[in-house]
């Protein structure tokens, strides 16, 4: 590994880069990485996410064949929403186009990269979905052994994709927050790296989709980028790249970073509006966006000192909000899961509201395909003709 | 459009490229683009996937506005499965990867492009699945009316992932073959560019494939390439690429092409294997592998013509094959959905019968995304453990 630190994103307490427990051993606040030289970062122009950003990254050492392709994602110029919206410069980062179909294969690359500079040969996560997806699939491809702690009353129509990679898939019963914790201490006792939601290396894994951005707009920034908000990893990753740009001349401002949260599960913002410094646990979860259904984030404070030092906004959105808005992404070309329309949602209503402006130039993350959970279509009745071969022609006529 | 010519792939006679009707008025064969001044082309290194091949495609003018960032996925060399299988190069082309998770949006993009230069406002497809996905977001993004033909008994879990488009979706009732020829005399009659599975236009979106794999592969050119055969443009499309390839220099030799279908629908292998020269209809197709069970594949015969000029292979896989080769691409962390997996079962089977040999090279094109048909694992059980907070550490004991 590189000349790096581990330091507490709260009290700066500073760690040797070989720890894998997250968090500070002094106020439990989540660690970064830090870079001591990037003075000198260059982009590369070929070779996998790791190699071309690998001055921005830990690593001297890069596991090519470990890779699935991941990151390289297209940034889409809206053609249809933006006017539909009002709004004249919108684009969508289209992480759907990830090897599985999320933003997490970022992290999990950067987290497995990680694991097997430090020598593990056991890495394991605690997921719903994505992340759980991710890592079994990177776990595979890497030949380790890979455990995917799961919640109990995971429908099953999430388990196949999880399993057909082959983990130790582990359905646990109790509470999911402990479960985090929990894992964090297996981790220490048995030797098996986590690659959880806000592990500092993941988050450097979310870094390079601000990367992607900037050079997809050609060094130009955007005014706000819209990120919908769980455990708080990918927002603070984001944000990171953006000023490790900053820092090296790559980009001459920050955007504003819009945290997005559904109104059934929304601590970040609940905190960020009371003004308060830390957040406090929902008790009563509840939306379909369940890929942000995280009602005590581990990163949660972090995202809040994020978004106070960026001037940031956060914003909730109702589910009729997120059902709407992942429609209207639709007209884009774009179908994304739930929780991947929470941007776009939030955006409108901050337009809606003037919170935002039409000449503000923003960018929506879309997080994860729409495949990934189209149950929450379900109960959507759509406009659906049916005829025969004989009178198929006068379907055509309006 | 570019001096280019449709021609029929059996008895050569020319059409104007503003022809609409993919099949030669003379003798019902398909027709295919052909391009008299190819030899000065050359790849462009930036841009959509239009854009990069512009000089190997039939665009003047590309409306970059309607790409949804298709083509350009990863050629990921395998690890696990390799080994596994007993053969030393062995790539997988994961096109699940694609805007809207398959091949198709290569395809689409290309026919979506004709039908905008020749002026038309109404597009429609006929498809069960990935293609009629692939039109509705680029119909949509386009802004054009969209029509999707789909079958009357498409299972509901297969509609919401068309229907969030919202194209003009109608299920018709009667045989799915007819379907495929009434559709194109509507066209005609409605004035609506009907962009089905072997339109010369979607074959050409094809042959970025190839392009693709010789660039990943700097130009050195793998014994085989492994293709799931349905309609038949895909496999038409690869090979016309790497021939467009070898003509202008770019490559010095053509790879065998492994046409590989379903046993329980295989009307191009069992007339290739027959010494036939005209595939004759499956009566009672049925294979787990939907997305490839075409009884009566439009491309069938032009499919068989190519295949004896190449000294290709053809060879069907069953249903068990299928699924346990998907297992087996899993374990290096690609997910396909059962017709993607059908090239490895393929290859699989070539090898333990030796008409492969462990030194010669593959590649395997992954049609398409795994969370397309995530039910194919229904009945599958895996191994999963269940346990409280309490008794954890214990469930990662061997």
């Amino acid at each position: 590994m590189k000349d790096i630190i581990l330091s507490c994103t709260q009290c700066k307490k500073e760690f040797s880069p070989q720890r894998i427990h997250p968090r500070c051993s002094a106020c439990n606040e989540p660690l970064e990485v830090t870079y001591p030289r990037l003075e000198k970062a260059e982009i590369q122009f070929r070779g996998t996410l790791l190699e071309r950003y690998r001055d921005f990254l830990p690593f001297e050492q890069i596991h090519r064949k470990i890779s699935l392709g991941e990151g390289n994602t297209p940034l889409l110029k809206s053609n249809i929403v933006a006017a539909e919206i009002g709004i004249q410069s919108l684009h969508f980062k289209n992480e759907s186009q990830n090897p599985t179909w999320s933003f997490k294969d970022r992290g999990t690359a950067l987290g497995l990269e990680h694991a097997l500079s430090l020598g593990f040969s056991r890495i394991g996560t605690v997921s719903t979905g994505n992340m759980a997806t991710s890592v079994a699939a990177y776990g595979a491809r890497a030949g380790l052994e890979t455990y995917v702690l799961v919640p109990h009353n995971l429908p099953s129509e999430k388990i196949a994709p999880i399993a057909v990679y082959n983990p130790h898939l582990i359905m646990v019963d109790g509470d999911y927050g402990d479960l985090y914790y929990r894992s964090l201490e297996i981790g220490e006792e048995l030797g098996l790296y986590f690659i959880n939601s806000d592990v500092p290396f993941r988050v450097e894994g979310s870094k390079t989709i601000a990367f992607e951005i900037c050079e997809q707009l050609d060094f130009s920034v955007p005014d706000y980028v819209a990120v919908p908000v769980s455990a708080g990893g990918n927002i603070r990753g984001i944000a990171k790249g953006f000023e490790e740009f900053h820092r090296v001349g790559l980009i001459d401002r920050m955007p504003g970073m819009i945290a997005a949260q559904a109104s059934g599960c929304s601590p970040v913002v609940n905190a960020y509006q009371a003004g308060k410094e830390t957040i406090e646990r929902i008790r009563n979860p509840g939306t379909i966006a369940h890929a942000i259904e995280n009602p005590f984030p581990p990163s949660g404070n972090q995202t809040l000192r994020m978004l106070r030092a960026n001037e940031g906004i956060a914003v909730k959105v109702s589910d009729e909000e997120i059902l709407a808005a992942q429609e209207l992404m639709a007209r884009d070309g774009i179908f994304g899961q739930p929780a991947a329309a929470v941007p776009l949602a939030a955006v409108k209503m901050l337009l809606d509201r003037s919170y935002l402006q039409p000449t503000d130039s923003v960018v929506c993350i879309v997080t994860g395909s729409g495949l990934k959970y189209s149950a929450a279509l379900e109960n959507k009745s759509f406009d659906i003709k049916t005829t025969d071969l004989e009178r198929l022609t006068e379907a055509f006529k309006r």
